[in-house]
């Protein structure tokens, strides 16, 4: 999670909402991205997808059985249905996502027997820290408008 | 729905499972995909994700306002997620998905209130069609595989 943390604090360097993810697999790290909506102009681009994307294409395969992806932030439904997608094994999470989170905040899309897979889900991972670098950079974007 | 299932067909025609999606502007188609998940060895290579993003790399902005996505199959949690992210303003879809859709089979992740945007819905629309093409492939691979 720590280096997922890492990932977010990249984003919120160039401006993007600072949300971090790594795809892990027998404990090596196999990709690590971070949320680049933004400058790509690609509503897809959040950085759960985009770690996924990217271990796909290091592994060579789509289902990734055996993955676990660690977030900073409670996955929203693209993302969680993405996870579904790919047979990640487990996700850890760090900040929960009242308004659009979809491991039990809003939506539920891993609860047992919904979709033809579900991952095993741990929350609250660092989950100060993780909700601190959003707190930090949305109270920063406050102040720049409204200078 | 009729160019979005000739995808659909382009698909069927190089083993990919056969689902196609448009995405329509004023009136005008912008981008077009079918399912490329086993030849690009990518879990988030479905047809309306795809042509989400194409649409958003030809209009050069994340936020599809405007915009409406045609697609043969009712769409998945990761799909219909990526339409809220996007913003699309209706959506329309051919088959209904009674494992995976997120539209109102298995979760309807567009009711309204639920997240911060929700798009029109019509569904049922040339129906059967489309789902004679997923039905025709699935059953074709069944004689190939026990061939």
């Amino acid at each position: 999670m720590a280096c997922a943390l890492r990932e977010a604090r990249r984003a919120a360097l160039i401006g993007e909402v600072p949300v971090g993810a790594v795809v892990v697999v027998r404990g090596e790290l196999v990709a690590r991205a971070h949320n680049r909506r933004e400058g790509d102009r690609d509503p897809t681009a959040h950085a759960e997808l985009l770690a996924l994307r990217d271990a796909s294409t290091v592994l060579g395969r789509w289902r990734l059985h055996g993955a676990e992806l660690y977030t900073t932030l409670e996955p929203c439904p693209m993302c969680a249905g993405a996870i579904i997608a790919a047979r990640v094994d487990r996700v850890v999470f760090g900040a929960r996502d009242p308004k659009a989170g979809a491991c039990g905040s809003v939506v539920d899309l891993f609860a047992p027997g919904r979709f033809n897979h579900h991952p095993a889900v741990i929350g609250d991972v660092m989950a100060h820290a993780c909700g601190q670098v959003l707190r930090e950079f949305f109270s920063a974007k406050r102040v720049t408008s409204s200078a």
